[in-house]
């Protein structure tokens, strides 16, 4: 089953500036059979759910194995059955 | 690893009225070992983060084979490595 | 118009904990005409729309007074015509 | 008070698409003096906290005047005080 999705990590603990965190997020989402957009406020994805699902299990692990003691991830999920879902259709 | 999660699930085109819905979300993530507690703006998990995630999907799945088209659902994911995380040590 | 709404604070830089500074936003929020339930993933509000949005405000504003560099929130808000929105009709 | 945030909108009832409802909130946005940017999941904003607050309340007014029965918006705030928050800082 195809989804859209956003992603937005934040490490917490680590100090103000969260930019390093969330550029390795990005890096990790790319290895993924995905469309990534970045954006001011997060990351969209599109992709197979249960890959998307697995990608987020990843990034937490990693960013712990990268220090960070505590993370909060949001995850926005959308699937559709009349049509297949597309971060291009969900533009205006 | 263990997470604990909070889901929030809007089936989008079925009419104003979602309780039914979110009824069978919390009927189902009750078939996990899970720890569940229902609030009024969602539904609050703990348990393993790889079974978190496979709910979810599971989730999507079943509510589209009840006939709902359009899925939505947010969910925020925390995890730490300084103890282990539980809602019961997130309650003030 | 009367709104239900849910409010999670992460205050970014302080440290791994962010206990106390959740606290400090329950107090506050209980000297509005609210219907305030905390739950281990954030707070529940029930009341009028500009009183929840001014009160979100001042949390931002007093966070910072007491030293929090960087905060961020997440507000859901429902509103209906139907019916007046309240928490205790949201449960399940 | 300068913030940053993030809109999503959903009107609940109104069918499986939800894109006019969206391209109002996304023209209602443009009356304030805010930095407007849509993505494939939300609108982000920036602009005066109080603002920003304001526009939100009036959006909720302004979809029930248009007949939506139900809305559910999740706004993301973010402000700090080490320096002006903006959207393009936000950027990778």
């Amino acid at each position: 089953m195809k989804a859209t999705a956003e992603l937005q990590v934040i490490p917490i603990g680590t100090g103000v500036s969260v930019r390093e965190e969330v550029k390795s997020v990005v890096t990790w989402l790319n290895d993924y059979d995905f469309i990534v957009e970045t954006h001011a406020s997060g990351t969209n994805i599109e992709g197979e759910l249960p890959d998307i699902l697995l990608a987020v299990e990843k990034i937490h692990q990693l960013m712990h194995e990268q220090g960070v003691v505590r993370m909060v991830s949001y995850l926005k999920l959308e699937t559709r059955t009349d049509k297949v879902p597309t971060l291009v259709g969900k533009k205006l």
